[in-house]
């Protein structure tokens, strides 16, 4: 069957290449990460890498979808409609950022504020990953949905930088469950509430 | 009249650190800014630098300061009480941010999002000279004072790295005015809302 496009490639060495990438962007960051030097650390030719990946850019957000996929997340939160989708919210943002994958996030993020490129791929990837699919999931009014979620985005990036960053108490150490509970309604009231109140 | 401690020294030559030092911190950020550059760009020797401010560290210190004295920012949104004192938080936050001090400010932030000392530091800066001022201030129950006040921090930090790094749209081109009425609810609730609901 013919294809288009760049071919897939051996899976072994796309995922060693994934793997030697993750460990590169989250140790050094994203300036700092040479396609050379993950290459070398995959045990491949950098040609490889750019005939998988493309691009060091195209790489990353290959690297930053493989820990975990948005779209999973954010259905299971979403799925069960509207209400307390706030709480959800918050709950799954901790339950992957306490996770294995949360290393590589947290190294993603560094990367982002440190380099005005990478934050408008941040920006793009979450815009377009996570924001517009909340939007869509919910059922919010277009004229509306940017705004909202948006704005969701101040509080979940925040909570982001005190907790994981900035290690403030008691929100660091704080009981995912009991974030939720505190942060939750506001993202509500951001999904949700009047917001001309 | 005999003195202790450091020497307060030379005004003029103590401005001209200071305003090379900040120029280097926003430029380059902490890490990669040596005292050394710092003394250069001031016209002094760097012996001097260190007898006026010590380490770099307390340079920063000194320069993050500088540009503004966050207890009078404070003590102008809170002297309202404790109405509607999120919405004015909120305006206070964007007026510094938005003023020439802001790019001095985002800064410090690029730099303590990279380098976990400098995160520690920025973080007992906001806890002692914000912070605390606030719940002070505000008069909120000590035993919720940390609690309230590090959950307006989550918010506040959000909106900034919403605003200011990531470019959020609408987010970051709404009119001050705006972002706080949107914002402003979500604080006060932090502030003094029922966080049990």
């Amino acid at each position: 069957m013919a294809r288009t496009g760049r071919r897939p490639g051996n899976p072994e060495t796309r995922e060693a290449i994934l793997a030697a990438a993750r460990e590169a962007f989250a140790e050094r960051g994203f300036d700092r990460s040479s396609i050379r030097a993950i290459a070398a650390a995959a045990g491949v030719d950098p040609a490889l890498v750019h005939h998988y990946f493309g691009t060091k850019e195209q790489l990353f957000l290959d690297v930053m979808q493989a820990p975990l996929d948005p779209a999973v997340v954010i259905a299971g939160v979403l799925s069960g409609g509207v209400e307390g989708a706030g709480e959800r919210l918050v709950r799954a943002v901790l339950s992957v950022w306490d996770s294995p994958a949360g290393a590589a996030v947290l190294a993603i993020l560094r990367s982002a504020v440190s380099n005005e490129t990478f934050a408008a791929m941040t920006r793009e990837f979450v815009v377009q990953r996570i924001l517009r699919r909340i939007a869509k999931q919910l059922r919010l009014p277009p004229k509306e949905a940017e705004l909202r979620t948006s704005l969701v985005a101040t509080q979940i990036a925040g909570l982001i930088m005190a907790r994981y960053i900035f290690r403030l108490e008691p929100v660091a150490s704080a009981a995912p469950a009991e974030v939720a509970r505190l942060v939750g309604p506001n993202i509500q009231r951001y999904l949700t509430g009047d917001l001309s109140a």
